[in-house]
């Protein structure tokens, strides 16, 4: 194909900077466009521009944002009692899906590792204590990720919690809903065994 | 998602025109392009204008091209006396890819369906028809699908070379190569034993 259009090998080449895109379906993807979606390939073209160039960060939870203040903050429906820390927007999103939680949140955009250049700043904690300053925020819920450096950062910010004089919880561990026993990682079975309840 | 960002949430929607993207995987690729690719992401965006504004169909063979004659047409090193003719361009690019085919093209752009209004002229088959005048072709590869749609398209070409008096030849059908016996179709089977070939 690259020797009948030139433009259209670009194409199927640009496609690829698509997370799980290779070029069989990069190429699929082109010839699909161009046979019967191109007022939809255009917009998605223009909508693209937009998002590329005007998506910033948000000012106050570092979420994704065209605003200098997002929908999710600037919103008056959502609890600003309860504060959810999550490394990544799409952390962020997977809990805003799953959960029905109604409060606020904090997106870290990466997780602290020092040898990385990662520290307290980059991760924004100096917004985060100043939040908790403010004085509204009565629980600091850590949804960071049950990863080394996940808890390394957890514990960082149990210890920020407790300067603010604010409540820190963290999401329960164990054997995840409706997978079979065997197929559990050790470490997850190890953690759940050892904190095992009593039944009502 | 939706609430922090309504560019971000748009630029999801927007996504879902590839083939095979949900809104799971839009999702992935929005986050992915924004936290990690940019650059690439605005470079796709202006190759996907110009590719949906621009490329059009080539003239002569109908395939895709931003130029009135596409570049395998217009190529010096491709041999003029042999035409393969395709139903679209994602089978000319099968051809193009599998087989050492150095000929030319002739894209259908669909079969003859007379119910969906698909007839002759609007195959370009008037153009294969002067194409064929022209004197250069010797052989006419018909590749249509193994359909009853393709086979009568097929049928129809079959006439249209005799009457042009050129050779017309078609791929051979049975069984594919590296499956096993029992996964292949009935009538694919029933053909290629109709068919079997003296084993020298
Ligand atoms: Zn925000
Ligand atoms: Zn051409």
């Amino acid at each position: 194909m690259s020797s009948s259009s030139p433009l259209l090998a670009e194409l199927i080449d640009a496609l690829r900077c698509l997370p799980g895109v290779g070029a069989k379906s990069a190429q699929r993807m082109a010839f699909h466009l161009l046979e019967r979606e191109r007022e939809r390939g255009l917009k998605l073209a223009g909508v693209l521009e937009q998002a590329m160039q005007r998506i910033g960060n948000c000012s106050r939870c570092r979420n994704f944002s065209e605003e200098p203040v997002c929908a999710l903050c600037a919103s008056s429906s959502r609890d600003r009692h309860v504060l959810c820390v999550v490394e990544s927007p799409t952390d962020l999103a997977a809990v805003e899906q799953a959960t029905g939680y109604r409060g606020q949140y904090f997106v870290l955009l990466g997780r602290l590792s020092p040898l990385d250049g990662l520290g307290p700043r980059e991760l924004g904690l100096h917004l985060l204590t100043e939040r908790l300053a403010e004085g509204e925020v009565e629980e600091l819920i850590l949804a960071t990720s049950p990863t080394v450096e996940g808890e390394a950062t957890s514990h960082y910010l149990v210890q920020l919690a407790r300067a603010g004089g604010v409540k820190a919880t963290r999401l329960a561990h164990g054997v995840p809903l409706g997978g079979e026993l065997e197929y559990v990682d050790r470490g997850t079975l190890a953690h759940a065994f050892g904190s095992r309840q009593s039944v009502e």
